[in-house]
């Protein structure tokens, strides 16, 4: 490697970095990371929001998932014999919620978001959810994928607001799970956070809904996923609460630190008198480009094909199609101890070596059928896809008719 | 940077690990980490201990703290209403182990080690500590560090064997925390693995007895402690309980891809035919035998002090003398409302900007006051700080004598 192939300004961020952890990523930072990037996540949120942050009331982590997990244990721990903590999750959901509920023993709330209408979020199922569990728990929290994982969906700033006064009214901390941020589609489109929207509410809301929200370097148009850095800011969270979060993050002393050097380039990309400025933007604009050429494409060509479904992947970066069965695959299916939509997912990836993930493993409307399919291999090997799909999907129907 | 720096065989080393991860370190590997690594850490285990390993019952994690913390929650997790879980905890212990005990509601229950006799483990003193405990939890898990941490003593291997027995009649898993292997000072010392000694007893201990072992990257020569590398191996842990493990591994998806690869390197050092052997070795025992040199002058200095007592420091990376403290200094302490170790080591950081932490936050025998210093800063700051602690240590006593 030629030194010179590195550009002047990397080296200062990456010497800046260094400067501000003893001159190596082989120590220890503070538990909720290198002060240095949590001021420019700060600086990123500013500037997103042009909304004030604070670096104490940010922590870095190994990926959004270890932020996630502390946030919901948190959240979940109650006095013994105390009735369990109620978590509510939307449906279809990614299921690291349902997973670390488990773990937590939180009881799940289930929301359904509506299919019909774009994967939104109404303020109705929300109420309805609520009520259904009544009694078997305290509901502690919501969560709220934006962009949508599975189901590719966006907030409206309306929506996002309704959902912050529904849980300000039942005193329900907010998940905001915003690592698609910089994944949008639709040119009509703007990522507006869940921050943002509440501070444009006002008044008590404003200075007492607490809010977590995520942030990964794993997804966007960075997909460094190896390097297991993330971040969470929190909003209106008590002193004494942050601080016993704090302390419990310090158990497992801190996250990598070079996952804290990706967060901080995201977080810090070059700017437009930088010199890596112009390979940065090329590179940036490319990958969102075709992500948005493959998720027109994928849309497309799922709509077109008979029995499937699906809603527009206005956001992150899979599409979640709905699948007509034919009724002899279901009962198939079910005598042999398979959802169908698994049984279907299963002959695809044996038959032409595509895996896709059955929507059961997401959680959909009983009896309705889904998938969910990324759209990050190449255009060339999606249009393949799509192909494959199409024959399969033919062959399926004649199978099972 | 010049590519001629880097040696082949490191260049090989890299090669082989992103062969195994698709190219890239920014991907996400398995939960429970690249193969190649786990295989190179069964070879690592398999030439220490000479025993075989199977890399299916290896799992990578970000430092050994987070593969401490997994199966710590895997064994306190118990059903509602139910006692809690009994976690049988050295004191002094390393605070990981309170901390998750106390966020996992687990039962700590503390077994003293015998500062009179080289911090060793007497199995009356487990025995003692268990029958203390009755009826409050279910006695599930037993945790040994060996070398020690704060107290770096290296166990024989007949007490790891009377451990082993310990736990196997009383049903506990055993969690060995291993991290200090590489760090031994003593030249007829020599390190047993708690796996190696539970196979030497034979028998129905050796094939039923549960054992998990830890290592890290972030001790012996390498501390690479921001790398976030570590290990956990399992030994008789049955299949489905491994699986819910690792199930509940894959919700954090898996750890630091560069982790993992510092984790191999350090379980597959170079080889005396290979280019970077020679550079290797020389700076392994550079920092190995400043290491030695520091714990034999640390340990000298403090028992030269006026009321100070300290074992030897056999293993580990510090020494946690024992300090009488006059009268005086205990009073004025506790009418501040502070431990009287945590006022020593206060007033010496105040006075002279010497970090030590105080006894209290390891645990000790009621009475006893001790504080931990580690041997890592370099011969000369060493030497300095135990010439100011002399002057602080006399100054101490005329103040409050």
């Amino acid at each position: 490697m030629d030194t010179n192939l590195v550009q002047d300004d990397a080296k200062l961020r990456a010497r800046r970095f260094l400067d501000s952890c003893g001159g190596s990523v082989g120590v220890y930072s503070q538990s909720t990371g290198v002060e240095v990037v949590r001021e420019d996540v700060a600086q990123y949120i500013k500037q997103r929001d042009q909304l004030s942050a604070n670096p104490q009331n940010i922590f870095l982590s190994n990926g959004a998932s270890e932020a996630v997990k502390s946030i919901l244990q948190l959240i979940s721990t109650g006095e013994d014999g105390s009735k369990r903590s109620g978590i509510m999750v939307p449906i279809p959901q990614y299921p690291l919620y349902s997973a670390t509920n488990a773990e937590y023993n939180a009881y799940q709330i289930d929301y359904y978001l509506d299919e019909s209408n774009g994967w939104d979020l109404s303020i109705e199922q929300l109420e309805e959810a609520l009520k259904k569990c009544d009694d078997k728990c305290i509901p502690r929290a919501l969560v709220v994928i934006n962009p949508g994982n599975p189901t590719g969906q966006l907030l409206s700033k309306d929506t996002i607001t309704n959902v912050l006064k529904f849980a300000y009214k039942h005193n329900l901390v907010v998940l905001a799970d915003e690592v698609y941020q910089h994944n949008i589609y639709s040119p009509d489109s703007r990522f507006i956070s869940f921050k943002r929207a509440l501070y444009d509410i006002g008044g008590r809301i404003s200075n007492e809904l607490q809010l977590a929200s995520f942030m990964s370097c794993s997804k966007g148009y960075m997909g460094e996923c190896g390097l297991r850095g993330g971040y969470c800011e929190l909003v209106n969270f008590p002193e004494d609460v942050q601080q016993q979060l704090y302390k419990s993050l310090s158990a497992r002393l801190c996250s990598s630190l070079l996952g804290q050097l990706t967060m901080d380039v995201v977080v810090n990309p070059p700017k437009p008198h930088e010199s890596s400025y112009n390979s940065f933007m090329k590179e940036k604009s490319s990958v969102l480009e075709e992500l948005k050429q493959k998720a027109e494409l994928t849309t497309k060509s799922l709509n077109s094909l008979q029995g499937f479904s699906c809603n527009p992947i206005t956001g992150a970066m899979y599409a979640f199609p709905r699948i007509d069965l034919p009724r002899k695959a279901i009962e198939i299916a079910k005598s042999k101890g398979m959802q169908p939509d698994f049984m279907y997912c299963l002959e695809f990836l044996e038959e032409y070596g595509v895996c896709v993930v059955p929507g059961s493993g997401f959680g959909q409307v009983p009896g309705t059928w889904h998938f969910r399919i990324t759209i990050l291999p190449s255009i060339e090997e999606m249009k393949l896809v799509m192909d494959y799909l199409k024959e399969f999907h033919t062959s399926f129907l004649t199978k099972y008719s």
